[in-house]
């Protein structure tokens, strides 16, 4: 057994943060494969023995069981010593940019990308909405990469991973990728990181599986 | 000038959150009233003096400024020494609860008590749909809190803090608080707490003034 058990599938990119911590830090990994799309985190019985949130990911470690993609990725900031904060102040930047994350980045354009992209529910006043607010946070980021090259210290860290995760899916979203440049380059900068894979490369889809 | 300086308003859930906090900790505290409903949150000199993501609250504190309300509790709970965790474990599940208070449940709470509330937009589909989800993450609360007094290790944290925060108002979202009743024991324990108040009695309502 892998010293670090990843619930999750392809198509999270909550899950997909995690997986890529993982990945570049060249941890010792293996994917407990999810069957989100037949209903397994609803089951009553993997709330119960896994997660009460019903969400992926979640990770088994040294008898632990950690969820929320935030908290996960700072406590292998901790054990791996890799992407965390230098001293108290950094870390609370990084804090900062991850939950502007799970608050307004990745929360909106992956409900807009669950909808339109994987459930194609075509254009609706639900992914009408969802849009303008998921572009509010892009502006916001975009805004903030103009003179950076990373989203805090100018080196890869946690707050990257989790603001990157939606980020490097292909389906459609309604959202034009060429109006954030900056957003862009910095996913380039990312991707040529060692070890780098996109979400389909290290987790299976569990879709059409 | 107090020791901390909060910007905010009162119907501001995520500022309240930080101004009860406060309050409870007995600290020495002042509000810097945000003109929310006049637009200042979004110029261009407030978000590049004040808070470049756009948002309250802010906290001023020893020459530093911090923003998002999660990392604003998690240093409050170091600095004064109140409703933080007990050991790292402890401390890792107030994170993943505050995660989910960003992610799950404020998000879509407030998103739909400010259309519905407050912009009196009516009944939508997008209200509709923040609803549905909204109620989710309320289920999901309500039965962790069928055998707890509090969200984590029996006591108040500020896990608890950051979940309460949109709890406390009383503009109509469509959701029937009866259908709640663990969380609504739970809101009635936290609001026991000494020096506890309701939002507008913490921070002076930004409309109508």
């Amino acid at each position: 057994m892998a010293e670090f058990r990843l619930h999750g599938f392809g198509e999270s990119g909550n899950a997909y943060k995690v997986a890529l911590m993982l990945a570049l830090s060249g941890a010792d990994w293996e994917l407990v494969p999810v069957a989100f799309f037949k209903g397994a985190t609803r089951e009553e019985s993997w709330r119960a023995n896994v997660n009460s949130m019903g969400e992926v990911p979640v990770l088994e470690h040294r008898g632990e069981t950690l969820t929320q993609s935030g908290i996960i990725l700072d406590y292998l900031a901790t054990v791996l010593g890799k992407f965390g904060g230098k001293g108290e102040k950094e870390a609370r930047e990084i804090w900062r940019w991850v939950l502007f994350d799970n608050h307004k980045f990745s929360s909106y354009y992956a409900t807009l990308r669950f909808l339109y992209g994987l459930q194609k529910t075509g254009e609706t006043p639900i992914t009408e909405f969802l849009r303008g607010r998921a572009k509010s946070a892009f502006h916001i980021l975009e805004k903030h990469l103009a003179d950076r090259k990373f989203v805090v210290g100018d080196r890869l860290t946690i707050a990257d991973l989790s603001l990157c995760g939606y980020a490097f899916y292909d389906e459609e979203t309604g959202i034009n990728r060429a109006d954030f440049p900056n957003i862009e380059a910095w996913k380039a900068r990312i991707a040529a990181t060692p070890g780098w894979k996109p979400p389909y490369e290290l987790m299976p889809r569990a879709a059409g599986g």
